[in-house]
């Protein structure tokens, strides 16, 4: 078991200090977890410009239940549905007319909703197989597998799948682990195609036209930072589909969070408001801010990258961003590392200089390659930066 | 598919007028649904007594997944755990001593992270049979069974439970549609108990002892009635069954919202402190106020069903109940309807009247038996009673 694993195994913070509070945090023996991808890079956001998304909740309230017992998707709060297609309309990133809207407890809830949806009994009688092209988000293989479902079953790599059988398609886009555009790989008859868009916002990568496919997941944890409150959205344009992942989350857990439902519809509207310039004070534009932090931090890491010779980066082509109205650096949620020379282990030689990251074996590939979170708070960056310089 | 889909097939509030919404309550095209257990006959008292629990969250609080990295489940508030173990403390219902304590999405997502972590491969190369005993709670089988899991597989009615084949019991107390005390059945070599004891508070059942089993589900929607939050809990004894359904849950929906653990945290302590007088200003004990009601409801709908003759309810026997030092009324948070003449399918007929129950074929009996919710609020339920005493 690959990433999630590690995230329970991991159960350290970040910044690990092995003894006493008071060490000098550039200490050799501090432990720099980056093996998940933590956003809380976005909290030095949130201090200075949330004022506008505090939320008080009374006992009295969402005691039901139901959130909106006409819509199909009965659990899904009508303020937090109006928020979505508002971002989505004011960001530029994806299409939300006629589609059904489908809240989840964050984005891999909606995942197992859509491979249920998609792989009824009525598809297939055999499990159906589930693909996405290396490297591919470790969490996919976990996921689709861990109950032994006799619905779907992980196939592997999409590049090399050649099943004369039905099959869902992952397409992560921008890419998670290497932040790549992506598209559809196998393109047969009897395929069918999830796009996982998390990091399809202006702080990862240039807005270039709304994504307008018929199942598309989204998460507010990449998008604003609140990974917390386990909140996702799914866009489904086919009323059946969009039935039976109502269905899926219906069984599983009889809805999702009103409470963190209600929050963050109040922080997707402040978002918005913030990229509008019409909310109320002086907040930042939320986008901008991220970006242009994304951006700096790419930078330093290139530079001591270059310096100490040892790994290589993706390289990306600027695009222009329709959102910005500038031809935008793409800078994406993690750094693909991989080791130029004698490292066979990448994974492995980092722990070793108390770096945690997650393996490229995990993502299909060589364990040459490992994925870095570059979403951590500042000094955690800082201390990876330094570290790495140093090695 | 029983319970659930029902759930999400009836999209309706319990009370749905036809047309209109100045039409007198009491028409006989009003539609009463009673299908499902939605608590919001405890908004009333959350209304007068909720002020300590109102929550303000702020836009920097809760980003990062990590509730506490150094518990087992990581994902756990600190202050939802130290609020579960005092409430339990206070009602005397379940040791807390010497436990895991794992948060969920609902005990809904508990349950299924119990199958996971009792029916591992290491237990059994086959999948593992489920069973409780008629009338056994009508989403067992469709969470059991519903992604063709490989792992674990419903098998029926406990009492008719024959095979020489390692089991997971599941047992309910107060039973869930009927609300009889219970214990386990089988009781075999290599049986494995989950306690579902979501409805062991004193509204409904009178505390005894001390629940003390290696495996318990708990949930807030039916202890203070904040269904919406989706939050429950498991008091778990093993360390490996308790790292596993951490797993299931890490895997799952990478945890649980923070913001519901924060605001269930705060009504549970409320609940708390209205027990022991402790709290600010005048609050009301919780469970007398939630005891009266129920058994006010309970004798009004005893009353309406003696007169009209049609149906019988269960009888209880009395038992004295710790918590409240008295002995006390048994008031179960549904009706166990059961019809006592010509009267084949109970569900049919009362759906005939506009009054939508849960059938007792859902429940794996005959369907001569509805369910019946008695949690709804006022309104409804006065509607119930007028409606049944004209059949």
């Amino acid at each position: 078991m690959g990433g999630l694993e590690q995230l329970s195994q991991h159960s350290s913070s970040p910044v690990t200090k092995e003894n006493g509070a008071n060490k000098k945090l550039s200490s050799d023996r501090v432990i720099i977890n980056l093996d998940h991808g933590d956003p809380t890079m976005f909290e030095e956001y949130w201090k200075k410009n949330g004022n506008g998304c505090t939320i008080t909740i009374c006992g009295s309230q969402s005691l039901s239940y139901f959130s909106d017992p006409k819509n199909l998707c009965w659990f899904l709060e009508p303020e937090f549905a109006e928020e979505i297609q508002r971002l989505h309309n004011v960001v530029g990133n994806a299409v939300t007319e006629d589609r059904y809207i489908i809240v989840g407890t964050g984005s891999t809830q909606l995942f197992q909703a859509a491979l249920y949806a998609l792989s009824s009994p009525e598809v297939s009688s055999e499990p159906l197989n589930v693909v996405s092209a290396v490297p591919y988000y470790s969490c996919y293989p976990i996921v689709t597998d861990f109950l032994k479902s006799g619905l779907h079953k992980w196939a592997g790599d999409a590049w090399t799948y050649d099943k004369e059988e039905p099959y869902i398609e992952v397409v992560t886009s921008p890419n998670n682990p290497d932040g790549n555009i992506r598209e559809p790989i196998v393109k047969r008859g009897g395929g069918m195609v999830i796009y996982d868009l998390a990091y399809n916002w202006p702080q990862y990568t240039s807005i270039t036209s709304p994504a307008d496919h018929d199942l598309m997941l989204f998460t507010v944890s990449k998008c604003t930072g609140h990974a917390g409150a386990r909140i996702g959205w799914a866009l489904v344009k086919d009323k059946d589909v969009a039935t039976k992942m109502k269905d899926f989350i219906t069984i599983s857990t009889i809805g999702v969070s009103k409470d963190s439902q209600l929050r963050a519809a109040k922080i997707l509207r402040v978002v918005s408001e913030s990229c509008q310039n019409t909310g109320p004070g002086n907040v930042q534009n939320f986008f901008s801010y991220g970006r242009s932090r994304m951006n700096e931090r790419w930078e330093r890491l290139r530079a001591v990258i270059k310096q100490n010779g040892l790994f290589s980066l993706p390289e990306y082509s600027n695009q222009f961003c329709n959102f910005s109205g500038e031809c935008a650096e793409i800078s994406p949620a993690f750094a693909w590392l991989e080791s130029k020379g004698k490292i066979e282990d990448t994974e492995s030689f980092l722990k070793g200089h108390n770096i945690i990251t997650r393996s490229g074996k995990a993502f299909g590939v060589s364990n040459k390659y490992v994925r870095i979170s570059m979403l951590d708070r500042e000094d955690t960056f800082n201390l990876l930066l330094e570290r790495l310089s140093t090695l």
